[in-house]
């Protein structure tokens, strides 16, 4: 008997339009840290303005250049993929572009991610296979379960755990702005897609 | 300046040939756990022998008529994605044939993921977002660190975690057969591909 659902046997997660649009014309200077900050919130802002998908953005950057390789927005509603954070999105499409698993492997520049939220669970376990080596955040974990998003049950000292091997983190980068999407998100009804709704 | 790296803006994993002929002609029978944690088993096996990625593989079943829904194995070094652990790959393929970020939502059947072996950090943190309710294991992760996997930082409580989240959790099934899985991968000079190689 053949299934009664099918679907083709692959994974595939775009990127909005909306976003190529953006990065193509956005021409910010992106020297400091708060400037590239300022880019994933506000790419956050635009996946929430554009119904594309949860406030959330991350970026992975060239860490001596500051030049963007891959930009990730949150995609779990809009792709029904539940891995499909805005960092897993924007790793992913490092990878990708570069051609490798390993953005830390032999001959390629030092990468860092710039998330527009602290990560959860899920993104906290996928950052050491990453092979980033500088992770950025804007709120806090407690700012996304503070309008309902449930963060997962995370290494009681996840940030000592990343630095141990050999990522350090940054936090509180443009909290306050970072936040302001999160809230602006709850306030307008937005969609909190944990699982296990049923 | 354009970037001197271009790529489609889509993430896009697909699972190799071999497993599509194979899960169309076998006809086991799956109603015990074994049954189905064989077939896990049998993939992790296969995607060796076949060169299309790591020794692990996954499925998601219906807990109620034991039907496969999605099958996964590990396309890290394959695809060149990080994240393409066996588990993400059939969570992500289940969500794809359901429509649904959220296997657990209301008018579904109830889904479990049978593993090969115990989940990495990543693939932990990424099990509550995934709606399933049971999570069957064959390796330990200790038996996938004994051939140089890094399992990363998981949280010292991990099952204990899943069970508080609704997700029963059961291990060590047909593990002898998993772990050899992992050893004759080792003895081949398989590649051991965590991050941060350079």
């Amino acid at each position: 008997m053949k299934s009664p659902i099918s679907a083709p046997p692959a994974i595939h997660l775009t990127l909005p339009d909306w976003l190529h649009d953006f990065m193509d014309s956005d021409r910010r200077n992106l020297e400091t840290i708060e400037s590239r900050m300022r880019l994933a919130i506000k790419l956050a802002a635009l996946n929430v303005q554009h119904g594309s998908g949860g406030p959330f953005a991350a970026l992975i950057a060239d860490m001596q250049t500051h030049r963007i390789i891959a930009a990730g927005v949150n995609r779990v509603a809009s792709a029904n993929c539940s891995m499909a954070h805005a960092e897993m999105v924007a790793i992913s499409l490092a990878q990708q572009k570069l051609g490798s698993y390993d953005l830390g492997g032999a001959g390629f520049a030092k990468f860092e991610l710039i998330s527009s939220c602290e990560p959860c669970a899920m993104c906290f376990g996928a950052l050491p296979w990453s092979g980033i080596r500088h992770l950025a955040c804007a709120a806090r974990d407690e700012d996304a379960r503070a309008i309902g998003f449930d963060e997962g049950p995370k290494h009681p000292d996840w940030r000592g755990e990343l630095e141990k091997r050999g990522i350090a983190v940054s936090t509180d980068i443009c909290r306050d702005e970072a936040r302001k999407v999160l809230t602006d998100y709850a306030a307008t009804g937005g969609t909190i897609y944990n699982a296990r709704q049923g």
